[in-house]
């Protein structure tokens, strides 16, 4: 098999929503040309010492172990990314629920968050809540949104975010302290993180934020990390992306 | 030895910062009357089978075990809580990072959060960064923040809420999707959750929150549920206390 | 609904294999008659605030969290279980992979393991390795194991077990160190240990464990964790059984 | 700073007791010559966003973290190393109980495992239980272990070894499921592993076990795996090994 030429470290930042992003750091365990996603094979092949019949071939091997996940979950374990994200802090909230991955994020305690901010388009107002009827309209709105109602919400967000800089900047000025100068900061405003965790939970992460029912939101940064991981281990991704069908 | 009054489920909740509580919902681990923090004794005494001298004393035992943490602090895993907290986002994003508790916050996806802000005193806000310097004025402040200048900060933040609040209800009125016309909504906001880990985590918890160099707002919280701690685990938290000093 | 007779606190041990058993300690999050897996429905509920249409009704509230397992399954954290468990070292091998879970074991560094070992019967060896044909026979045995055979290796493990005895008995006794007079104890010796987790992990445990491709001697003890779990949670391992089939 | 020859990849695998081995498989976040430590460092300049003096030193940076640990130490979670490791089984039981690391161990259920065994030599059984004196001779023993007693000790072992041997390869031969045929295998027999983490818990793992409380023969391994993270990650094993001082 040879490899696609996007299997070079991807370092170039891919952008997410109107200001964020996710970039590749750094991946270990996907071994080489010769040899893709070696990390996961040698794990896998130290349990059964060659006991196994079929399992000479990486791709018998791989899809035994996607296919039979739980029990065989383990090889997975042994490969993985960093990431640097720029995201919205209501994107960061359900992120960090993700308990498996380490995390360094950007603190508005230690130096002002720069007034970056998401607003987000018409179009992706209209959506509603997507597959999510929970998370559209409060029940018993009657109205139906249109494009005039989507465009007003904008500008009442974009005054939002320039009321709460304007007393930001002040109270900065004031010599508020940083960390309570922050109060009246939107979930919209932007910070950055780094993301460290193994491919097993880079796949749980991926098959929660992926689904439909997931926040439009988050959905585009998953599928950005999902990017990045069909570049650094094409074999298991395309079982990934198999399974999603 | 006869028990505290207090060791009895605790389930008042204790008022934390303007708006906010800290309240025990379940406990497990910690034994009865007659042999307090029997969850954690019996577990020790698993591992030795009675061959340890002087571990026949409970006191002894615990306090062996306390003092020599790491390779010994299997035992406070077999002792737990369950509390329910109402706090300011800000807050939540901190007490998040601890990963080794379970948690179930209310969502802004799914229903509008009330409009319940905190407001810092303006004691609290001339403390500053407290013992944390970083988390204090910007750097090149030249101004010494006075009364006037926390008082002026309060309005402000008053007005930041009343402003996003308004915007907020306009756009939920005209149909706009829950998950998106929270975007402005201020850090400052409390939300609400319970959380629940076992007595090791959560003494790791308090010994990373109740530090000086933590911001003061979740030192409170921290001090709830050391409170809430020494009702249900009277001796370890006798030994916790003591190694703080 | 009125609750089982069972759903008091059950404590006698259950026999597992020939000497080992598995034994409730501790449940929390149950609930109680008037309102059983409180600890489950409070947490879920604490998300949502009312929100959710149909979820007043706790049957409809459990199926839907259940049923959508990974996006939802937080709220099976806030209920729990502490088990003590006695069973041969190479079940605790298997088990100890679960690193979701919390151990206190008897250490044959610290006490002598006492001389109990498990001596599986005919026709358990008759069994083969079941639905995992990598257990069982090593390939190019053209032998078809008999009955005669079957007791054939009983007698000679018992015989091992007897010489490690006699020779462990002997180093003790001559003041060889605990921690080294163990190197000759056989993986089939019985252990002790209390493990402890949260519902959802009992429940991840049970689903690799309860598998016919798990090895028959831990399917036995996971069939007596979902007995005691039946015991204590009834309408979530109706919903876990019911998943099975 | 120039860099020691020794931070080229090791892959040679460092000899442990008898049989026994550990051998780096992979590194990540360990940077270059020119940055050494680079997945720390920038990691924890994320979170700061060069608001702290004096941090554009990476050495007072890296002290900095280092000693102020628990609020400090996630930097550490953005490098890594997997290692290949053969072991007695007695050894792998400690080890297995460190439940951030991922492992792949061979499987006796899968593949009968090579007649290599641990035997102590004659001055490590004569060190008796070393600085843990409960893991030392049993209470009560009057007699002073000698050489010849532990010569004795030695001889047994092996007999013990052979005899297991010997019903093992008949067992097989019989067609006794290999999950079955290994019951009586003794815990001093070498298995094969790889393992994985973190090095904020690699790290965790060697304050735990080159503690001289740990037994002598997984003191030896966790010697190893330090020697490995000293070619691999030189200025932060300078800071842990000045802090064990």
């Amino acid at each position: 098999m040879s490899l696609p030429e996007h299997l070079l470290p991807y370092t170039e930042p891919i952008p997410v929503l109107d200001h964020g992003f996710v970039r590749l750091v750094e991946t270990w365990g996907k071994g080489d040309a010769g040899e893709p996603e070696a990390g996961i094979i040698e794990a896998a092949r130290q349990s059964t010492q060659g006991s196994f019949r079929g399992w000479e071939k990486d791709e018998k091997l791989l899809s035994f172990l996607f296919c039979n996940k739980p029990p065989h979950a383990t090889p997975f374990e042994f490969a993985g990314m960093v990431i640097e994200v720029r995201a919205p802090i209501f994107v960061f909230r359900e992120w960090h629920r993700h308990r498996q991955q380490s995390y360094n994020e950007m603190s508005a305690r230690y130096a002002p968050l720069p007034d970056v901010n998401y607003v987000p388009t018409v179009e992706r107002i209209m959506m509603s809540g997507g597959k999510n009827k929970q998370a559209g309209a409060v029940t018993g709105t009657e109205v139906n949104l249109d494009v005039e109602g989507a465009e007003k919400f904008r500008s009442e967000l974009i005054e939002t975010y320039g009321f709460f800089q304007e007393d930001y900047e002040s109270a900065l000025a004031m010599g508020i302290p940083k960390e309570l100068a922050r109060c009246g900061m939107p979930v919209g405003r932007y910070s950055q993180m780094r993301a460290s965790t193994n491919l097993r939970n880079w796949l749980g992460f991926l098959t929660l934020r992926m689904d439909p029912g997931a926040q439009w939101e988050i959905q585009k940064y998953a599928e950005a990390v999902a990017y990045i991981c069909r570049s650094q281990f094409p074999r298991v991704m395309e079982l990934f992306d198999a399974s999603r069908n």
